[in-house]
């Protein structure tokens, strides 16, 4: 069995050899471009573990792992045009790079490519269901995500939906498409699905949670940048529901000013967020579906040591907060 | 066997079938209301005549015939965006409708849906693989279109290339589905895609000849509407290829022209046009491909009467011009 460094070498070297050199140049160029920025991976790394979990060669997971990561990374690129955000993984986005057009158009053929390598998917009818199910519900939580944008109350609940859609099935979705490839029991789907969709969650309230209160050096973007951006994550949200008056006023104030001081801002919400011991109600959630996840590994049919792999790779992530 | 009404209709049907009163309705209306504008059917109508063309039941094709009706208009909806075309069909395009995040997004889930359907195709394997290859040369020829937009000197060979991946692969792939899914001999596969391929480019071809010199009330849309807009048709870039060095300046000086008198434009450009005789090179060519088309249904290995639907529809479209 591989662990999550000796997969991603993997995943990186099948990348690598990815033929996109091809013609017209303002198409491929892009895609080129985005599949070798990098990134951590953890898509196509959870599909192989979960393909050796139940006892196959992960080399026949491989097309749909590689497929897994082009469509995340098509996702990426296309949620980028959407947020006008101008920077991804330290470089600039394709949008800005070239233009949207030229963003939209390479986009959609990544989506594509996606497909053909899922199309070299073994057990490809089942692969390919869990496969278009679970794109189209990320189109539903990236619209979800633009429309809550436009939307005062949004509650917790629906910001839950959202990222489930948005991010933790994807993870989930993964995870299956590596156990269908082994010929994992349909309860075992069940239950490597349970443990994504709970490590996905936990993931992304992760994410949430450390831009505003994790460490600059090992959260390798800078910190605040959710609250700089009024963006709605799970502690703003949460913040809202939780404040008196007073502080919805003082929310409400930071939220509309114009023009501000970014470190009296951010230092401003972080004080009403203590004051509702918001990263506390944080790391109870995040942890509470890490414990779920790991109920749901815990119920799969295989013996125990051979999820030690996905243990680690999923402490790993755990330990990034606490 | 049926003729292209009864498809037409059957379609139709199938389509107002597609359970698309989900949510987030930003996501789905658009594509209800994408999938409702209409249409001529073209694609799905060729599929299914192609199946029964190798004798057997349309009803087998009739998902992949939906999932690529539901992907071509997928790619309209984004082309739209990326030509600024604020109409489609008489109706505000979606991204006029709504927005561009709107438009951009909703197109990216019809393109899921469209794969759903393809997924539910018999021969899904061979078929998954000619429909994600036709879809990355559409991707490849729109790149295309827009490159010759911003490009002097494009050949007359450069655009039969591009409308060849932009529009007649799609003709050829639908037509080629409908003869996998009816199992039909390699070669036949071939023939018919051969046909398609030619048909395609007569009919694109058409669609260039028509916009300047078609009958308005046949044609359905204003004549002279590509003169207008500078758009580089067969008709100026064959024109361009011919004309000595005043008539190139007189061209120059209308695409240069940014205020103009639009029939005063359409009538300088065309009377170019017929000083070269482009409407005689024009409807040679689109002879030319038409015949190609006619060869290439002869040498399908079915009885010669089994072909006269196919022969029939191909013969309404050619008596478009003349």
């Amino acid at each position: 069995m591989h662990n999550d460094k000796e997969f991603q070498i993997i995943i990186n070297q099948a990348l690598e050899k990815l033929s996109l050199d091809n013609q017209p140049d303002n198409l491929y160029a892009p895609i080129k471009y985005t599949i070798e920025i990098g990134g951590k991976r953890i898509r196509p790394i959870l599909c192989l573990m979960a393909t050796e979990l139940f006892e196959a060669n992960y080399q026949e997971a491989l097309n749909a792992a590689i497929g897994i990561e082009i469509f995340h990374n098509f996702t990426l690129l296309h949620d980028d045009i959407m947020d006008k955000a101008d920077m991804r993984r330290g470089k600039p986005s394709v949008h800005c790079q070239w233009n949207e057009n030229i963003a939209l158009l390479s986009g959609d053929a990544m989506s594509v490519i996606a497909y053909k390598y899922i199309a070299e998917s073994k057990n490809l009818k089942g692969i390919l269901n869990v496969f278009s199910d679970t794109a189209l519900k990320i189109c539903e939580g990236q619209q979800y995500d633009m429309d809550f944008e436009k939307t005062d109350n949004v509650s917790v609940e629906q910001y839950l939906k959202m990222i489930e859609l948005k991010t933790a099935v994807l993870i989930a979705a993964s995870l299956v498409i590596g156990a269908i490839t082994a010929n994992a029991s349909k309860e075992d789907q069940n239950n490597i699905y349970e443990f994504g969709i709970n490590l996905g969650m936990a993931f992304q309230l992760q994410d949430d949670y450390l831009d505003t209160y994790g460490d600059i050096e090992k959260f390798g973007k800078p910190i605040g940048g959710d609250i700089v951006a009024n963006k709605k994550t799970f502690l703003l949200i949460k913040a809202l529901e939780l404040a008196n008056d007073e502080m919805v006023n003082s929310i409400d104030f930071w939220l509309e000013l114009k023009k501000f001081n970014k470190e009296e801002k951010i230092s401003a919400i972080r004080n009403i967020y203590d004051n509702l011991a918001i990263a506390e109600i944080s790391k109870n959630l995040i942890k509470n579906y890490f414990l779920k996840a790991e109920r749901a590994l815990d119920s799969i049919n295989v013996l125990a040591d051979r999820k030690n792999v996905l243990e680690n790779f999923y402490k790993s992530l755990r330990y990034r907060v606490f």
